[in-house]
């Protein structure tokens, strides 16, 4: 056992191979990029097959290689079930895959790991029924959980190297073009999806919407695609938009997210040409709003608006309140149309620029400030998003360890309890985020400023907010529901919980019942 | 001496560094893609440097490195020689400059060769003083003359390798994302810069007008940008656009216009959704509006023009004569600013998806015809378009042997005669396009249709334009002015032509006066 320096216990073995987490940057080393082995496609060659099967058969995939797919369709994609589906028709074992995350739709892998058709997985995140099995220890091998910075790092950096790619597009020419916002299944920005037709061998385009040549706008050009194939449908558009948030009425949240935007609207960062990102959920959303108010009576305006991107967004862009948007992912059908309609505004980007810790100055390096979800924090403000409070795998990394870091001010905002659970605890069941990331928490009783922030302390000494030491909210927590009973781990290590760097912050082992 | 297919001598020690050409497919094979060492830009790193020289120092640019530039300003260029005097200044010794291409404001570089700063260079062409003083023997080692494909994959082979790019944009925020449509000397498209940004392990960017962070739209993104320093002045805007030519009212140059659109509408090619490249030569332009009338008359649309971009493209395009311009480079004004005008139909590409022949598939592959130039055309439809009648140096290179192999159906276009000087002779002082490649020549007096391509001679057995054999018209020019004086060459080679492949196609030799 090694002992990183939050005093999570990394397995040797693995300690050895992935080093252990030490600070920030303290990984953040030259290095030279990975690069592909090129087949040139000559002048009369075709891409386009006539089935999944065919193109799985001519990129030669062959037992242990490493295969990729893209999120981007979410609970609504059916690529990846069908791409596997044929692989293990076809006697294919031992993958490893390599998606940029993976959702409740994705079950049938259990079946996959079960027959050993699949032997190693490496997510953002993973769901519901496979995150289960996962947690009980299916696998022989442990997930390798990454955030999405990290995972476009592990990729320019060669830790991951994609064999084959099999991405869905919405539209694609017979060349390969591709975009998310033209077709059927319009996911908007195909940015996860970008990372990996850049760096692997081999690039499978699935699509149901085939164009003529040259489809533009291009977010995956023909350059690096080797073969197109035609199904009959590649999502479900209900499925893309599922979860997606509304407006809040949740009191609670309420209260939460008019906190939220008061510590950002009082922020030093707060004036004309700032930034933020902020995420999905209910009350995440209402900030936006909250702040959208302040930004017109105080007659500010933001520079750009990062991350996943919803239609409250797109509202701000086309509102003029926001002067861009710069979209790694969108989460509603709205603000996919809108890459196309607000063109020039609202700009796609990969996930190497969004977010990797690697790259020459990602995106979230810009960042302002940013809002970020919590399922628990502990009193070293480090944060899990990960495991719920049985201990289960259920949630995703996402971009949460990455634009804690980049963002001049990180928030992370949560209830003090979920039903009869705390969220504030003494040691969080597993590290996502180093509390050394995390500048201010924000409750519906109030905030707690990370105490390594001075300068946000002193600043933040007048805000009509109440505020706490981080000790107080897990102890008011703690009043609330009592404390938390122990979870019982067994010895195996099912999920390696890697930091943005490539070091390991944590791992997660399997539950006894 | 090693003799390549087409007969050119090429001396051993070059022809076992390249190989040597032996058809257009011959050296068409898998490869490793080149990758970049990256020093990761941290969050709050800043890569605004206060000068030319500071971005030097900063990037540890020694003597014996690979620099580059791009030809986006033609002769309106003021990077290079601001650089070169800076690195001159500073006593780095011994570089190898890679500019996509060189104009004659660079004629300074005489001067950085003799003091010994510059020790080797690669580029598509070489004009005016430059290359008289090349074609003298003025360096130690030949210039290696690449194509546009040919350059773009020699950075993505590997073939060069570009320690520091210092790449002018008439656009940029303080982290490096730039654009041409922006700003003060606005040149368009920077196709061939963003090959180098992709490849090179250092980036600086020059410009004269910062914008606000996030510049969009992003044709160099900030993940391939070291550095950003801002200048007086990028570039000359009226000398960007020199030597776009207009309309001809040359009665010669009318004829050859209009036999080529006549080859080219009653060509099998020639149908709703069809596609061309034409050039920006006078009877070029014509030959665009030639087939514009043509068009309106049938009711056929184009489904895209590529190329180097010219307004005359511009109007087609939104005349609803073409759906979208493929644009590498533009050679005007108005062009330039359609990138943004008609953002989604006139797209932005990089010269890897423009020509390369290593790609996964380059735009010209889906061409089906194009209009190419030519200073001599030999019996075996060899092209030259670097040497003059006199042997020296004072063309380029370009997208032609690109073109000419991989669109369906090549023209090039050429008088019988220049003054005194036969276009048509029995063999070409330099081959840049192998004859194989080329399917019909163009005069005034009528064309020849390459044997090799017997479906074209059958398929315009009934075309109302006269036809000769390519002996034929290299006997009338002769007829009309006589059989050229041979060309006094000494015994140094100065020049190494790559076929786009990366082997030797020719080598040009000294001049002896």
């Amino acid at each position: 056992m090694v002992l990183n320096t939050l005093g999570r216990d990394i397995p040797a073995e693995y300690a050895e191979q992935y080093g252990v987490f030490s600070g920030e940057l303290a990984a953040i080393n030259d290095y030279q990029e990975s690069s592909r082995h090129i087949q040139p496609v000559k002048p009369r060659d075709q891409k386009l097959l006539s089935s999944i099967r065919e193109a799985i058969e001519r990129t030669g995939l062959k037992d242990g290689m490493t295969i990729s797919f893209h999120h981007h369709f979410r609970e609504g994609d059916y690529v990846m079930n069908l791409v596997m589906d044929e692989i293990a028709k076809m006697g294919i074992k031992n993958l490893s895959i390599a998606p940029s995350s993976i959702a409740n739709v994705h079950a049938p892998l259990i079946e996959h790991i079960k027959n050993g058709v699949v032997s190693n997985i490496t997510s953002s995140g993973l769901r519901d029924k496979l995150g289960a099995a996962i947690s009980e220890g299916i696998m022989e091998n442990p997930v390798v959980i990454r955030s999405h910075g990290g995972r476009a790092r592990a990729v320019a950096r060669g830790d991951i190297h994609i064999d084959v790619a099999f991405l869905g597009a919405p539209s694609s020419d017979a060349y390969g073009n591709a975009n998310g916002t033209k077709g059927k299944a319009t996911c908007g920005s195909l940015g996860y999806a970008m990372v990996d037709a850049k760096y692997a061998d081999q690039v499978v385009i699935i699509t149901d919407t085939l164009v003529p040549y040259p489809n533009t706008p291009v977010s995956i050009p023909q350059t690096d695609v080797d073969y197109v194939v035609v199904v009959d449908a590649i999502g479900d558009p209900n499925g893309i938009a599922k979860g997606a948030t509304r407006f809040t009425k949740n009191p609670k949240e309420l209260l939460i997210a008019e906190y939220a935007s008061k510590v950002i609207t009082n922020s030093p960062y707060y004036k004309e040409g700032f930034s933020f990102q902020t995420g999905t959920g209910g009350a995440s959303l209402a900030v936006t709003r909250f702040i959208r108010e302040q930004m017109i009576k105080d007659g500010i305006k933001a520079n750009f608006a990062l991350g996943g991107i919803t239609n409250a967004m797109v509202e701000l862009l086309e509102e003029g309140l926001v002067e861009k948007i710069i979209d790694v992912q969108d989460f509603d059908h709205p603000s996919a149309l809108s890459l196309d309609r607000n063109a020039g505004k609202h700009y796609e980007i990969d996930a190497n620029m969004y977010a990797s810790p690697l790259s020459k100055g990602s995106a979230i390096n810009q960042l302002d400030t940013c809002i970020l979800s919590a399922l628990e924090v502990d009193t070293d403000f480090n944060v899990n998003v990960m495991t719920g409070s049985d201990g289960v795998i259920r949630g995703a990394s996402g971009g949460h360890s990455d634009t804690a870091f980049a963002a001049k001010m990180s928030l992370v905002i949560s209830p003090l309890v979920r039903g009869r659970i705390p969220t504030f605890v003494e040691k969080v069941n597993t590290v996502i985020t180093p509390g050394t990331s995390v500048d201010v928490v924000v409750t519906e009783i109030g905030i707690a400023i990370n105490p390594n922030r001075p300068d946000l302390v002193e600043h933040f000494k007048e805000l009509k907010v109440p505020q706490f030491t981080i000790k107080e909210l897990q102890e008011k927590a703690y009043e609330i529901v009592g404390h938390p009973d122990p979870i019982q781990y067994g010895d195996k290590v099912v999920a390696l919980i890697e930091y943005r760097d490539g070091t390991l912050i944590d791992t997660v082992k399997n539950i006894l019942h």
